[in-house]
């Protein structure tokens, strides 16, 4: 068979003003090999990449979407996750946006502080005159929480980045992710075990949690589940 | 002649913890033309480029160091000035660097803000569970002011990007970082009149200014001015 596969990759940019952002850190280097793998699959791709990420060269059966921030990527998955059978969500989101960012006196002038979160910057660059800055930033929607109202029958892998934690931990929270989010799978990885030449990851469903020691088996381990978790349901559809 | 030319290209970002930054948006197109026209010239170019800048090919005369931070640009600058002829600074410099970010309850129930500067987060990746979070920056130290005091007999070209002002407010701003930077010339130009194919660009020195339409044309400008001012100051030493 062959699958529609959907792939976020890279990290979303929130812009403060015009010349500055915050970012989330990734480099879409996962997101290429996964990209990679199942083209080798046969299977079609669309590959939405964060403005820096890395891309696969291009092929026949891969389309490649640039996402700026939370919003576009909201955009793009609202338009493609209903026309997928597989969802892989390895994109770095930005978690805060930036509301209004000011200057420390003018914060520590206004007695309620909540006044402040309806403001928003109207210059185009945002002046640097000042010792200190201030940014309030507000909560962007859960991009992952949005996958499967979108598409039920969709295979959602998410990931999960910590940074140093326990395996336990890890593990942990990577369940919890499953359940909210409704995954089928979640890619779960911590920043301190991850090198040029290593990439530790823990495959987690409800039934098991295999073990990957690069990106490359990563990537294996991925599209073969992907592959099988589709076939079952599609047996199970057609018996 | 031949002279070492510093290039500094694209953007410095500046973390606000293992996973998220805040950056300054700039691709590095201008700063890879300018090393590629200075290489065509047979100049020797040190490129210092952001982590995601595009740089030129390899070439015999050509070195490139990544640049993740202002600290690091600093670094850098520090060794390359003393041993350069020339300096062209396109990099899009943080003008702000994160100092602590915590959530709004936590800033509303402390009397003095001042208090929250000296804090540091301790955490590798901030939690995302409150709505709304604020972030503490302080201003980063101006760079291009660091250059001339460690070598002044280096050509200083300094870049300044406005968005949306009249041509007026160009030229005064980019007289007053002449004077300010001790610059010898400094590259006005406007966000909102650059495109893909257009890059309305003032070179403004003392004596007079100079118009060019595209990056080529800033970047053939740059390297003939570079090279005339670099033989008229070796002129009248010899003489």
């Amino acid at each position: 068979m062959t699958m529609r596969i959907l792939i976020t990759s890279g990290g979303t940019t929130e812009k403060i003003d015009q010349v500055r952002g915050i970012t989330n850190f990734a480099t879409g280097t996962l997101g290429k090999l996964l990209a990679e793998h199942f083209l080798a699959a046969n299977h079609t791709v669309i590959l939405l990449a964060g403005l820096t990420a890395v891309v696969p060269d291009p092929h026949l059966k891969l389309t490649i979407i640039r996402i700026s921030d939370v919003t576009s990527l909201i955009s793009s998955i609202t338009k493609w996750i209903p026309l997928s059978d597989v969802c892989i969500h390895t994109m770095a989101v930005s978690d805060y946006t930036p509301v209004y960012m000011t200057d420390l006196d003018t914060v520590k002038q206004t007695p309620d502080l909540t006044d402040l979160l309806t403001k928003h910057n109207l210059e185009q660059k945002i002046s640097s005159q000042q010792d200190y800055q201030v940014l309030f930033l507000k909560k962007t929607p859960k991009v992952i929480k949005m996958i499967k109202p979108l598409n039920p029958a969709i295979i959602l892998v998410g990931f999960k980045l910590m940074v140093d934690v326990s395996t336990e931990q890890l593990i942990q929270t990577a369940r919890q992710s499953l359940m909210t989010n409704k995954a089928d799978y979640i890619l779960a990885n911590d920043l301190t075990t991850i090198s040029e030449t290593q990439h530790l990851g823990l495959l987690i469903s409800q039934y098991d949690i295999l073990e990957a020691q690069t990106k490359h088996d990563i990537a294996a381990l991925i599209v073969s589940k992907s592959e099988e978790t589709y076939d079952n349901y599609h047996d199970r559809r057609n018996r």
